[in-house]
């Protein structure tokens, strides 16, 4: 499941995402063993036609977050048009005709928002693509009431279709093509799904968004944005049955569709092992990436907790394992991170980044590296590592709970990825069972370098320009 | 365009043919100067339902050679039903009805064939599929009106549909499964043709061999067999309105089809350069690959043409550029090749296969590679070796007229990826157009060891198991 630390969302898997910073609060929580209860208490309701509708309560401040998550990301894209879900959300903020829920014109959905004092945006992954509003709680209704207007009554003029196209490629242009980094990072996620949606980029390759059609997108649309397809999400100042009625009110007059099953190809065995080298006179320092493939909570829940889990004990922060031993002592790296995203409906990755003290230490870095995942598969990590590092998570979680929006959005993406409400409100509770067999067991299966071929992972090396030679 | 040289037919491409032999005559032409002549003075026809037909009138045997060619490959597939072109060419064999043509009971077409003293047989590639059978020219109608029947008529038992499809998954196991080379190949192609489907292997992924269904077996027969989705192609003892009175006999019944146009998704501009190592304990060798995109003859017939004269001097042979240099003179490698397939409808491929001395010379070997392409880019070649090579070309092509079975084959894989029946039969006279210009700057185009991100290439080491440390 995905952890409650909402600085993940600037992962490549997300690559569409914008300008979200939710609040955490800095205050302490008085009550630090979270045994015996939920995180967030939330409450769950469900309209007859099939939106799942959940509230978190949180009266600290007269605010609430809006949010409607949809079961639709760029996985769900049919061949050769990628960058259509993406296109969609912001096509969505361009126009829209409801008879009863009112008509709106390009632009205006958010300029009413902001107007009001709130504000407003859209992020498109994978798996789904999800729209917020932040706002005084008193305009609540209205917002719902224009986002449900939106959920089936798209109405825009053909030009904004022409100029927002204009607008998608220049984000690609700007997000991507200009950054190496981002290059990098498209080019391993590439290799590293081979045959599954995944490997395709959530913006698109660029020659894909020049050709798409308003017809394709409306298709896509029609599809997959239904009230069935759904999950309402609202988090402040605000009780349960209050958004319960103004959904019945709102989200309730629209009709249930016919939504697609997810039918999604899958890759081959991984029988070889695929590196990427890109070099660009725009890069000073070399860097080392290595993206793994491993098991979303959805696929095998006790896999993912252990995996968040090792990730914090190996490579979370400066006084996690990899950054002790390879920058700290080994002096090989200047930095060093790994980091797991649990919340993707097929396979979820694990990345390593470093930044080696040189070129030349790249395979020294990296054989530094296989020791340590080595140690793990040999020895695990000690008793102490685990209570604390299971101590400090459920520690996050506590400070979660009193965010005001950041709620919404941890509930959207493990919920809109296949967990259930009690995994996210019981999690505390549930990686306190993970044992040291656990996290032996998944690096043995998982991060064994000795066993490099049945484990999916691709090797990146981004390189300053000219110095190709080395990395033969 | 492909050249007349019919060993070509086991490259990776054509990964699923079986058992082809054509004899190549030993005896040597009279004419050696193909300047004015046509090669096979081939004559052509059209039905009114759409078939192409080709004759070659050979009367050196009482044999002919039928041919039928279906513009239908792998690469036509569904996404996720990967194999089942190839698998349709299998189930052909399984049973036909038809009201005029006849019946036949599984495995009974080649029966036939085999106990009127011929042989028969078929094979699939990304782009095509074709069937063919060799036998006495007096049982050309015979062979027609069977090949006639199937094209519309496909009926087979749903037992033979299951029982086939564990056929097609042992050939998997046995072709590529069990041989690291091919898993290689394999592996590089899909690495090579991100987002296209020449990136899948033309036999299937086991996962998806494995789920395929009658019902998208038929589809994909309805969709694409029918006679204006194909070339027929006779050469041998025949005369060419014979061949036309029987076919508007047999063929001529069969209705014109809808039939798709070929949409096919395309590959994102490479950036990076990526490579794939497989290790494995049946390698007793390393070798070295390097695949390239590169122009196709339907692309660039003129770039087409100086690729295959550039093929010839660096890698044809045991006298060419690359043999005498990196072998014999340099010993950094005990066997090397470069071949170029032109017969695809999109982009062709270029391969480097080379086996180093020992794992330790892999990144020297790179570099004289690098080396050698860099001459041609500096340096062109000599007029010399342009004027031999061109010479000993058409030479081959003399000799292909007189083979038997031959012609069908180079006139039916050039025809059916897109060439006109003059490329093939001005084929001589068209290359010694190429001059030394031409090969200087296909070379900086495409093989430019300097330039190496915007040539897309692949590199594959394979290597004796345990000796991975070695190629970080």
């Amino acid at each position: 499941m995905q952890k409650f630390i909402l600085t993940l969302l600037s992962a490549a898997t997300i690559s569409a995402i914008i300008a979200y910073t939710p609040t955490i609060s800095t205050v302490q929580a008085k009550e630090t063993n979270a045994a015996i209860k939920k995180v967030f208490d939330a409450k769950s309701y469900m309209l007859d036609n099939g939106l799942q509708i959940v509230v978190v309560e949180n009266h600290r401040a007269p605010v609430i977050t809006h949010m409607i998550w949809y079961r639709a990301g760029a996985a769900d894209e049919p061949r050769g048009q990628s960058g259509i879900a993406h296109f969609l959300e912001h096509l969505l903020f361009k126009g829209q005709k409801h008879k009863v829920l009112g008509d709106l014109s390009p632009g205006e959905f958010s300029r009413i928002v902001r107007s009001l004092g709130g504000e407003d945006n859209a992020f498109t992954s994978q798996d789904y693509t999800a729209y917020y509003q932040s706002i005084a709680s008193e305009h609540l209704e209205k917002v719902m009431r224009m986002e449900a207007g939106r959920m089936r009554g798209i109405d825009i003029p053909l030009s904004e279709f022409a100029s927002e196209n204009k607008v998608i490629q220049e984000e690609r242009r700007q997000r991507t093509d200009n950054d190496p980094r981002a290059q990098m990072a498209e080019q391993m996620t590439e290799a590293l799904f081979p045959n599954h949606p995944y490997g395709i980029p959530v913006i698109g390759w660029m020659h894909e968004i020049q050709a798409l059609e308003w017809a394709d997108a409306k298709k896509f649309y029609d599809q997959y944005y239904a009230p069935n397809n759904a999950i309402l999400i609202v988090s402040g100042d605000v009780k349960g049955e209050e958004v319960l009625a103004i959904a019945k009110r709102t989200y309730g007059i629209i009709k249930r569709a016919k939504t697609p099953a997810r039918k999604r190809t899958t890759s081959p065995p991984f029988i070889s092992q695929t590196s990427v080298t890109l070099a660009h006179e725009s890069i000073k320092e070399p860097q080392f990436r290595r993206t793994y493939r491993v098991p979303s909570h959805r696929q095998d829940a006790q896999a993912s907790l252990t995996l968040e889990i090792l990730e914090s004990i190996i490579g979370g922060s400066s006084t996690s394992r990899f950054y002790k031993s390879l920058v700290i002592k080994q002096k090989l790296a200047t930095n060093i991170s790994l980091s797991y995203n649990s919340s993707a409906w097929n396979d979820a990755t694990l990345s390593i980044v470093a930044t080696p003290v040189s070129v030349d230490k790249m395979d020294a870095l990296q054989d530094a590296i296989d020791r340590e995942l080595r140690k793990i598969v040999m020895d695990g990590v000690t008793d102490q590592e685990l209570s604390d590092t299971i101590s400090r998570m459920q520690g996050e979680a506590i400070y979660a709970r009193d965010s005001l929006s950041g709620p919404a959005m941890v509930i959207g993406y493990n919920l809109i990825t296949g967990a259930t409400l009690d995994d996210i409100e019981y999690w505390p509770q549930r990686i306190e069972t993970v044992t040291n067999k656990h996290i032996q067991d998944i690096a043995k299966t998982y991060l064994n370098p000795d066993q490099p071929y049945t484990t999916p992972y691709v090797n990146g090396f981004l390189l300053p320009k000219n110095s190709r030679g080395n990395m033969k």
